[in-house]
């Protein structure tokens, strides 16, 4: 039997102007995955993690996801899925994308790579579909292709990878829950034309920087004046972390994703670590548990580390 | 007595989907200025075109910049500006724009240049309050510096210049009249967050397809989902136009600034041609005058072309 091992990494959707176009992968957190092809048709399941998440395909991201590839697979097909999930559900970290993508990856490293990229991007949206009721990339593509990606569309799909320079990616995640329909529902349904434009200022801002490695410009384009406001509300201690992050030296930062996770890029990793204890220093005061990453960006997406082959 | 000539490119606002934060000079047309410093104290305009602007210098673009300069400098400076206008007043190819930066190049150059490119903006985004009624550097900042410029903010000002791969410009000037204060009325103030959500991911999207030089995407962003399908109604001819050209091989475009000029983006220099052709043929059928120019960008912003040193 075939087997592959997967890491799927974490990823920042949003990156504060660009909400619902760009993504970040991260290097760390990640969900560790193994897949084995079976003779025997259709998708198991088998969760190693303690997140009581449903091992029924039809129940579950990574089965979601699965069931959309196998729509163009010889339904004779079967696979085998053990999930050790270490980013947990619920963060704003993407981990019902890692699900998704790092099960869809897995299928296709099994299948000798019969499907591009993109199109395992278009079978893990529907993961995403079922965990927040929207077929969305800004998660799915970073962790799929690594690095910082634009979705710029996803009817049809058009995903842009931008190049960056060296960052260094702080990531807190205080333990409550903020569930991403529900962030999504408080978002207003129009906005002020003249804070849209602000808002496309920014993002033109921050891909140029990126893209000239221009640090003080990407600190300057991380603004965010749509989203953020509406949903820090719902993140407590935020304009805490994110006034003393930046007085520490952060470039720049916010919400990832929907939240609750609030992350800060640096230049240097001495600053990262500062950036860490000022958020320990703002969780710990407010008594909420929290988890803390600091890590870098991950450069080349889901990684397939292992392919066995039994008798 | 110190005498400079310039000349003062016409700029594509906008460029479709970056509304208000996006601008590109052009090589053609441009204005063209002769200017003096004198002994006497105050600022005197004399248009050698026959458009019959205002002389005043309050009432005059270029002497609205050079009045915001004049607040920092030596109050018995006096500026003596002769101009002769190529760029249609009202035709959306930033002909207010060329004439205030234009103006304050010229005295800038006049005056060892005491000031920065930025001051220069500052100032000469006083001419466009006069003309429109607002302070915007879209024109100002592709006419000062050439090329192609994002105005992340104004407020600071925070203008980025962009680099680009060869591109060919082809810009029709249909001979009726819009203003850009009527443009700017009949745009909704409040714009859906799914229409926001487009047009940023097709700003992020030109952006990086400028400087990646990749044609395609530049193609696929120049996509406008709020701008567009208001302010076109005002310019006959618009979608067979915009239609016909990507036919011909456009990569895209979409209305200059307000309009109504309408510009089309060509790799080769041929397909610009074809472009020109069918403008020719749309206009001509609809007997409406027009004016055609196939061109490039303009590198250079300002081009001060003489200093001159009398007794």
């Amino acid at each position: 039997m075939k087997t592959v091992k997967v890491l799927a990494p974490a990823s920042v959707a949003n990156l504060v102007c660009g909400f619902d176009v760009l993504g970040m992968a991260l290097a760390d957190p990640a969900d560790e995955m193994t897949m084995s092809l079976s003779n025997k048709p259709g998708i198991r399941i088998i969760h190693e993690d303690a997140y009581g998440l449903p091992e029924a395909a039809e129940k579950n991201v990574a089965g979601a996801a699965l069931m959309a590839m196998m729509k163009e697979l010889d339904p004779s097909i079967g696979f085998t899925l053990r999930v050790n999930k270490c980013i947990k559900p619920g963060s704003g970290l993407g981990s019902s994308a890692a699900s998704a993508a790092g099960a869809v990856a897995a299928a296709n490293a099994l299948l000798d790579d019969k499907f591009s990229t993109d199109d395992l991007v278009r079978f893990a949206m529907s993961g995403e579909k079922l965990a927040s009721g929207v077929k969305h990339a800004d998660n799915i593509a970073p962790c799929l292709y690594g690095g910082i990606t634009l979705i710029r569309a996803i009817h049809p799909l058009d995903i842009v990878r931008l190049s960056f320079p060296d960052l260094y990616v702080t990531v807190v995640h205080p333990q409550i829950e903020v569930k991403t329909s529900d962030a999504r529902q408080i978002l207003r349904k129009q906005v002020l034309l003249k804070d849209a434009i602000r808002q496309w200022g920014n993002i033109a801002g921050l891909v140029a920087g990126f893209m000239q490695k221009d640090y003080d410009l990407i600190g300057r384009s991380l603004e965010d004046v749509i989203i953020e406001p509406v949903r820090s509300i719902l993140i407590p201690g935020f304009d805490d972390v994110k006034t003393r992050c930046l007085e520490a030296g952060a470039l720049g930062g916010g919400i990832s994703g929907s939240g609750p996770s609030v992350f800060m890029l640096s230049v240097e990793e001495r600053t990262a670590q500062r950036v860490r204890e000022v958020m320990e220093d703002v969780y710990g005061s407010l008594g909420i548990d929290y988890k803390i990453y600091v890590t870098r960006i991950d450069e080349k997406g889901v990684k397939i580390n292992e392919v066995l082959q039994h008798q």
